[in-house]
């Protein structure tokens, strides 16, 4: 498999069991919100000591942090399928897979806490910023392929591909079409105005 | 002002009070997330009696779907500016105003909640498709006036627009730059491909 992880650059931070009490975080999170997440609590339920969360991190928001960045829960595979169109598809098949499968809960929790809680919004910046310098690769392939202007903003293309996602699968909570990725990549690579 | 408020061709529904419900309806919800919502509270703090809201609504998710689809709090005009692009920037400008102005924690809330109650998604798509209604307008004018193709998905744009105001405003919390609407809207228009 070609695509990479964006995450993958990183060296591991943490714990032997990090996977395990990431997930129980995110599970705690989704189940009791914000509110009801505690250190206590994740480490009861993952079965480790609470002191080995605490010699990773200091705080329930520095745990809650890494979880949502680390998370294998959160990660989707960056594609690289050849074209920016194909690329960008398979990016919006990828997002809805995400938001609608098994970890939907976990997704919609994690978004609730840090959209509602301006002491999170560190977190916000750095889950962007990580997955942002995942899918750049996109964006700097297609312009050495000559698809791509390099005056476009990559941040504006994915806040447009993700929002349209979130706003169909967690707004509308309407069915999503099989064609959905392919027409909102229509929009956004050739516009919706009428050249015709 | 030519504007319309997407709601007001309906007849108002509720007693005297209704705003005043509602808003009391989405602080509470704002405050204490959906389990801290209950009628008595919204009664006490509105200062009506209870069964004035159960005569109007019959439990909570009635009174809460009334409030976030009517109030007056997550409602904005539906421009009309003579040009499509016009017409879109300052719908991007209104979404960008409610989702940072004083209202942003009830929109917050009122988002958390129905993206994470299954229960609710009846109230999503009925607060969708009341403002659709609306927005509607905005492509109709625009196809009579040559500048869009009738084949275009109103549904899809507005996910694309709201949904990019929504990922950069609540994901990533960073400020919102004055060109924003303008760059959506440019990319939405006509496309970011290279088409140099």
């Amino acid at each position: 498999m070609a695509d990479k992880l964006p995450g993958s650059r990183r060296p591991g931070r943490g714990p032997r069991q990090a996977q395990e009490i990431y997930r129980v975080t995110l599970e705690l999170l989704a189940d009791g919100g914000y509110d009801g997440l505690t250190v206590e609590g994740v480490a009861a339920r993952a079965g480790v000591n609470k002191t080995t969360i605490y010699r990773w991190w200091p705080d329930k928001d520095a745990l809650l942090g890494a979880a949502i960045v680390q998370s294998a829960l959160l990660r989707f595979d960056v594609p690289d399928t050849g074209s920016l169109r194909g690329d960008l598809s398979e990016l919006v098949r990828r997002l809805v897979a995400l938001m609608t499968g098994a970890a939907s809960g976990v997704v919609v929790a994690a978004l609730a806490a840090v959209a509602s809680r301006p002491s999170l919004a560190w977190l916000a910046r750095e889950f962007v910023t990580d997955r942002l310098a995942g899918e750049r690769a996109v964006f700097e392939r297609a312009v050495e392929r000559g698809e791509l202007s390099d005056s476009v903003d990559p941040e504006l293309i994915v806040d447009l591909l993700a929002g349209a996602v979130w706003s169909r699968v967690m707004l509308r909570q309407s069915p999503v079409s099989d064609d959905f990725a392919d027409q909102v990549v229509e929009v956004v690579l050739r516009g919706c105005a009428d050249r015709g």
